[in-house]
């Protein structure tokens, strides 16, 4: 066999074997793209003590080297500058739909944050004064998990069926929540979501972009949010209403959506909107949201 | 006096006369940024035949040479990729706010829209099957006419005092509106925006961006709308019920506006949306947006 082909055939293999998406800083102060390594008996991609570099784009055509990496801070899997468009979906469980008093939703409901939003897996969620209790101004601030795709190609009028071929892979979002701007304050007629939930930094996600190759069926995967280590959430993406492939295809629906674009597919019940005694976070409060076979984002409450 | 001196002397007479920013293709066949040059009596920068020359970055340090070109197609003043994150303002007029049966917001409603939606001042507003009339399902294609503001410098929690500072100037826009997806079917509890206002080029944009130095009061302009010549929307921004500094001010809450960023801010009454025989657009339909001082984009509806 020519070196030629050896080359090729191992890229190939490489390929292949991608699995969790990292971008992280290493110990010798770098940015590197890497597949991380995960340690026995977790599949938690935020736990990976290393990872090997990928070179290229993930987005496109990439390598996965033998170079092994020690990761010391995980990043958001991709910079922000590459998610050109975060789109995110309204009441998607029927039992948060419920919680919150409001019908069943006959078409995904699309709202999008602003790409400033993105955070990382790790850091804090800013809270600025606008957003903070102010006289009879409640800050209602509310935390929602959710399962994040992430797109890999145009997809333009695509079906269903069509819909994970142009799918990278699955992160876990922090989809941050100000029901007083979002509802009460989100303006006439009705209630709105954007300044409820487009403040900078209010969309951590990550840790990891874990690819379609290890999880083939996304409406099996159990997600749940902890506060300061309480569990608050915890059900499974088989209760979606609108299924990963259905919403890719919806929303290709006379839009492209591009390599990058990332959606946030909403929340499932347990979140305090509609509790008759909400405790909303504050300053200070520590969120893990998780999704298995992806890992967890545990970011703090920081008044700022 | 020294040679410098003379070119900077120049230099600096050159920004302050910078006034309507386009950009377009020449008669060469290249691409350029430019201070349009207007015709005789009109500022309808969408009439403007030939334009000097702009080198730099017009959201950052720039030169308006004395090299003209002429004009062959205006292009949306900023391409797609430099303007990041569209936002809109909804019910933002009274009478508008009336027409279509809604309480007058006591904030600014916010919405966003892809940045794939922008478009330029005379290409089609693509109509693809998903928006077009099938079965029962009506295609509720309706026009809005706005003022836009583009961001020329980052903008976070910032003052009503501080905002113009940070704007670069003024285009009009085309908010383009399927009805049936904003409102009968964007889903429940309520109806939602952005299903019915993003879909590829529903955003034409320009003809120019018209500098703060000539618009000193964005507050006092004539803004229009021709369907097939006829006049629909005719009004002022004097009318708007939060003016320009107010929602860039109120936008930063938390929030980074970033250059190229842009505003739609809202449109007068006049549209379809509450009429009891609304004559929805279709297939064909020239629609006109207009802002004095400004310009026109005008666009045809085309089903594809």
């Amino acid at each position: 066999m020519h070196l030629l082909s050896i080359q090729i055939l191992l890229s190939l293999l490489c390929v292949v074997n991608a699995q969790r998406f990292v971008r992280f800083t290493s110990t010798d102060g770098k940015e590197y793209y890497g597949d991380a390594i995960l340690p026995a008996h977790t599949t938690d991609a935020s736990l990976s003590k290393s990872a090997r570099v990928i070179t290229g784009d993930i987005l496109g055509d990439f390598t996965i080297t033998n170079q092994v990496k020690q990761i010391k801070t995980l990043l958001a899997p991709l910079p922000n500058e590459r998610v050109r468009t975060v789109r995110c979906v309204g009441f998607n469980y029927v039992a948060h739909s419920e919680e919150a008093g409001v019908n069943i939703p006959q078409w995904p409901i699309l709202f999008y944050k602003p790409w400033t939003a993105l955070n990382t897996p790790s850091d804090p969620i800013p809270v600025t004064a606008g957003y903070q209790t102010q006289g009879n101004f409640t800050s209602e601030m509310d935390y929602e998990t959710e399962l994040v795709i992430i797109m890999k190609k145009k997809a333009f009028n695509i079906s269903d069926d069509e819909a994970l071929d142009h799918v990278l892979g699955y992160s876990v979002g922090h989809d941050v929540s100000h029901r007083g701007w979002q509802i009460d304050r989100g303006g006439q007629p009705q209630p709105q979501y954007s300044m409820g939930k487009g403040a900078d930094g209010w969309a951590p996600w990550g840790p990891a972009i874990v690819s379609t190759n290890i999880i083939e069926d996304p409406q099996t995967l159990n997600l749940w949010t902890k506060v300061n280590g309480v569990m608050m959430q915890n059900d499974t993406t088989a209760n979606m209403i609108f299924g990963v492939k259905h919403l890719v295809s919806f929303f290709s629906m006379g839009t492209t959506l591009l390599p990058g674009d990332v959606i946030f597919t909403g929340t499932p019940s347990g979140v305090q909107l509609g509790k008759t005694d909400p405790k909303w976070l504050v300053n200070g409060d520590v969120v893990e949201v998780g999704l298995e076979n992806v890992g967890t984002c545990t970011n703090k409450i920081k008044y700022t």
